[in-house]
């Protein structure tokens, strides 16, 4: 009789080895970190004698489940924002509060709390990537789980980096450091190909390479992404990466939901994983991965929750199901997908797209002693049939719940006994984490209160408030403008040619202002767009005064640069009406006694609201600004405008009222 | 201050009401059956005093999930089968047993069995379609739950009913008995328009009207039924029943996954509900039904389990997050169906679909107390946000779990509290469940032990074994048996003109014979397929006896019509191989010597075998059989088939031995 640590008997044992070897009763023997034997109880109990002998009470002994791809740590942003846009949700709400709050303590308590949610739900083994990831590794090393811990790389200045150099560097210390360790397998990732450039690809892939680590990265999540591949590239998600080396390194990919077959190709010989997140690309509209084909391409596809900020638990009872059911509905057959290959996938196939087949991922000899138990009794998964082999993963896959698991093992260790945690203080978590989020509640709440903070919490470089003085009025007829501008009175210094769509934001509560978002588009002598560019401005209430003849001392305004899409910001401010104006603009900057003047002449079409003649000049004291409004009034007469006809109105107002909104 | 029984306090309170009123602290009170009043902590306080008191601890105080739509006896036949196509699961599996098992003990045991279930996971009402649905009623009723109970009602025969008068007669005795009950609703369940007549359509709308009753029925569940629909009636579904007089009933229409925007308008005109089946639709590849459509159009979509045999559990907080998931992949729109929306179409839109929306789906005073307690602070659902008010929302759909719920009440009783069953024995149930389990087990693991049992399972009209004698030949030309069929010896009863497609299913044991897929096309006289036929021959392996110039006694044959496609008899059967065989035959009954004979000429191009005579007739007896041979014999010479030219190998086997198959 051979003797081992601890003998499991009295199972369903389901190995999800290769044959789906299943045994009942069967049992399984563990000696330190590792399974001795699997089989038959009669077989088991007559070959090997135990130190300690555990009855499993007829339940479900399986290997752990393996979460292909997630960030543990934003188990703090769970439930943060909901039910919007990627963008909105994504630099609206996430980026702001990780620049704010991403810190070692706050990636530690995360990563526990994320542990506690795992271990309760019968994951052993995780794919994480974010960053401070040395800190999610010690905490998950902690709590005893097994993981690939991926450092973020990315062209931008992140929560734990100001530049991408840093952060691979800080990638390169830790892999040093952690390589080998008995739980945890450090890792790179490069964020996405769009977030990263060619040589973060290259750099980060020989990174992983020199030390043989998986690399960790997100591909072909929207057709978004991938549209704008081909438009810049040529091509599509997968080749990119391969023309810039990232398969030199052993990959595993997030998502591939947009990949066609010749790209399941590439993936196949690179030898790289794909982790499928069911939740999240329903959850974000991303689409269904078509993960029937990737399967038949024989490739190692897992199943991942992704983060708890977009799916918003790390329940992979109910991944390992909707990876089976998105994949029925997407192909019509209901026969694809079955309850064996989802269970496959979310154990053995997970394993192997982390590059840890070798160690975790099936109950088999030699193997690391990751596994759970699992109670097929409760009224919701009763009752049992027998008839089919494949009853038992039914069961699994299509009733059990995560609260359904009772016991789990990592690396030999326990780390629950009838659903108690062993390694982790849940009450102390659960409080601390409650304390981050009232912070980040404060934080948001603050911020919401004003259009002006919401759009410095975007980022960016908000530019100083400006102060303009300015002087409108209708014309009849622009031609004499023109004419006027040829005499030698006035110096022109330069002169544009634009289209301006301007899209004004109001707010229930009018003190908030008016947010404009405007596009330019810089017309060229041919008349052909030459370029363009998108700005915000938000626009004070307060006008700051008057001179006489209807000259104005401007509001006061913010600037930014547009970086997103006018849907963001609708989406993103929701005001509670959005009012377009269109014109075709010409401006001079003109010298006019010896002072610099900017005229505008405008054309509205629409709303047709017909041509304005419109001098403006930036000031900065009281007395500059009385002086440049004088000379204003000098010049739009000497330009051929009434002074009879000089109004103060904005002209979204003249076209609101026209609209009559406001 | 006012008297109340009850007084629930220091709860989130989401009332679900059509403003979505939240509370927090908030408190409800009951009295006897009903909420007495909902709102803010302190104001109910200071207006109510209460015979008890119940700290919620803050916990999410909700109206009850309405599951609107589902068959709950089938909880006893979950995980029966999975992964198959409908046909197969329906036809080869389901109605098989339903057909061995369904009784009124049965449909009790299940239903109690589903209520443990619908309680543990804070379903306080539901919607049901099953057969012995006055016992369903009873168990409900038992149980304390708030039900919808349909007889079902269709034109085949099934496990309550030979007839549909017979149970149109039961569903009227039923409603007659039970209309005004506290709990139960009943109604009359028109099982769907193709398993339906015009007339029980017609006859089952105007019971329901009759007396005022939900009718519950299922519509445009697949594609399948709305291209038949379309090629049979020429119009899509809603349309065919609201022409055959479904409408003047107030309807429940479970899964409309394939209806059109007219469709949609026709269904809120006629005042109908919905029932959104998101799990079932998923796992039977049946489709996304457009609901971002319908609840836009304004009507009252609720959100069902289906049965939880093909789903397969009752879990409405899993149907809820799927029904916002899929909302928003289908539609690319992760703002749509967000999780107020999705929270309320599982309890008020849902009560208003059942037609019960005065009676519940919502805490306002004068409703019926039907509440559950959600504890959102598991490791799971942690931490808490609170700057957007649908914070709780987004909690309670994207990461609550039913074991979540604590508390459940029904009509002012309690029916669980801290998780424990008050009006259910759980343990005993289970036991029963497991029993019935252990009999449909032996019942299927017996049947799929043959090759017959199976083909006898499926039912229809399994014809007696059938004995011919036969003798075949080659030929190297035909025309000379067309001749010779013209000469005097020979009177010919008829003559038919046939493409056959044969389909032979070979099974990895031998001895259980060979199961052919006949597809018979009848050739008109101008060359044209005037009619088609199908049907299953099991062939045993075993020839009955030899005669002289190898006339043969055929093998003992199963005949039974082929009524699904060759698809579906495939994946039931699941043979190890199948062989094609496709050739043109004619054939003549004919009259030799006072003796009918059938005379087949065959003609084989795939696979290429060329021509071949044969000669067969029913017999009965050895004496009757050696006295055809003889004739048969002759005949066969008469027709200028050469005696040294006759074969006793099939034409399968011949074919197969050509492919090298067997």
């Amino acid at each position: 009789m051979e003797q081992v640590d601890l003998l499991l008997t009295n199972a369903l044992v389901l190995t999800m080895d290769k044959e789906l070897h299943q045994y009942e009763p069967g049992a399984v023997t563990v000696t330190g970190d590792s399974i001795v034997a699997v089989g038959p109880e009669s077989e088991i109990r007559a070959t090997y004698s135990a130190v300690q002998v555990m009855d499993c009470g007829g339940k479900v002994l399986m290997p752990g489940m393996v979460n292909a791809h997630t960030h543990v740590p934003m188990t703090l942003l769970r439930g943060l924002a909901d039910d919007l846009r990627l963008d909105v949700w994504l630099m609206g709400y996430v980026m702001p509060v990780e620049r704010e709050f991403v810190s070692p303590d706050f990636v530690r308590l995360g990563t526990r709390l994320a542990c506690a949610e795992l271990i309760r739900s019968g994951v052993t083994c995780f794919a994480d990537m974010y960053y401070f990831e040395e800190d999610v590794a010690k905490a998950t090393a902690e709590a005893g789980l097994r993981a690939v811990c991926s450092q973020t790389v990315l062209k931008f200045s992140s929560p734990d980096a100001d530049s991408y150099e840093d952060s691979l560097a800080a990638a390169r210390d830790f892999i040093q450091r952690w390589k080998g360790h008995a739980l945890i397998e450090p890792s790179v990732a490069p964020h996405a190909p769009y977030t990263c450039t060619p040589e973060i690809l290259r750099a980060t892939a020989q990174l992983a390479a020199e030390f043989d680590v998986p690399l960790h990265t997100h591909l072909a999540e929207t057709s978004l992404e991938v549209e704008n591949m081909r438009k810049e590239n040529g091509m599509p998600v997968v080749p990119y990466v391969r023309k810039h080396g990232l398969f030199d390194a052993k990959v595993l990919a997030a998502h591939c939901v947009h990949v066609d077959e010749g790209e399941m190709r590439t993936l196949l010989h690179a030898g790289a994983g794909v982790a499928h997140n069911p939740s999240s690309n329903l959850k974000l509209a991303s689409g269904i991965a078509p993960v029937t084909k990737m399967i038949e391409f024989g490739l190692n596809v897992g199943i991942g929750t992704d983060g708890p900020a977009s799916n918003n638990d790390l329940d992979m009872f109910e991944e390992v199901r909707l990876a089976a059911f998105v994949a029925k509905v997407s192909t019509g057959d209901p026969t694809t997908v079955p309850a064996t290959t989802a269970l496959t996938m979310a154990t053995r196939l997970g394993a192997s797209a982390l590059h840890l087949g070798h160690l975790t991922g099936s109950l088999e000899a030699g193997k690391r002693a990751d596994l759970i138990l699992v109670n097929l009794t409760p009224a919701h998964n009763a009752p049992r049939f027998r008839r089919d082999a494949h009853n038992a993963y039914a069961q699994v896959v299509y009733a059990s719940k995560a609260s359904d698991v009772s016991d789990v093992m990592v690396n030999g260790q326990w780390l629950m006994r009838n659903r108690q945690l062993l390694t982790l203080n849940e009450a102390e978590l659960l409080a601390q984490a409650q304390e981050y989020a009232h912070r980040i509640d404060t934080f948001l709440i603050e911020r919401e209160q004003s259009v002006l903070s919401k759009l410095v919490a975007l980022g960016g470089s908000i530019e100083e408030e400006s102060f303009e003085v300015q002087i409108k009025v209708k014309l009849a007829d622009p031609a004499p403008v023109q004419e006027a501008l040829r005499r030698p009175e006035v110096k022109i210094v330069y002169q544009r040619h634009y289209h301006q769509h301007d899209n004004y934001f109001y707010f229930s509560d009018p003190s908030q202002g008016r947010l404009r978002y405007r596009e330019d588009e810089f017309i060229g002598p041919k008349g052909e767009v030459a370029n363009s560019r998108a700005r915000l401005t938000l626009i004070g209430t307060a006008r700051e005064g008057g001179f006489k003849h209807n000259v104005l001392l401007s509001r006061s305004r913010y600037l930014a640069p547009a970086t997103n899409s006018l849907r963001f910001y609708r989406e993103y401010f929701k005001p509670t009406s959005v009012v377009p104006l269109d014109k075709v603009r010409l401006r001079w900057l003109v010298n006019f006694q010896d002072t610099d003047f900017y005229v505008n002449l405008d054309h509205f079409e629409n709303p047709n609201l017909g041509d304005y003649l419109e001098i403006k000049s930036s000031t900065w004291s009281r007395s500059d600004a009385e002086r440049k409004a004088k000379l204003a009034t000098e010049l739009i007469t000497f330009l051929g405008g009434s002074l009879r006809k000089t109004i103060t109105r904005d002209y979204v107002e003249i076209a609101g009222k026209k609209k009559g909104i406001r």
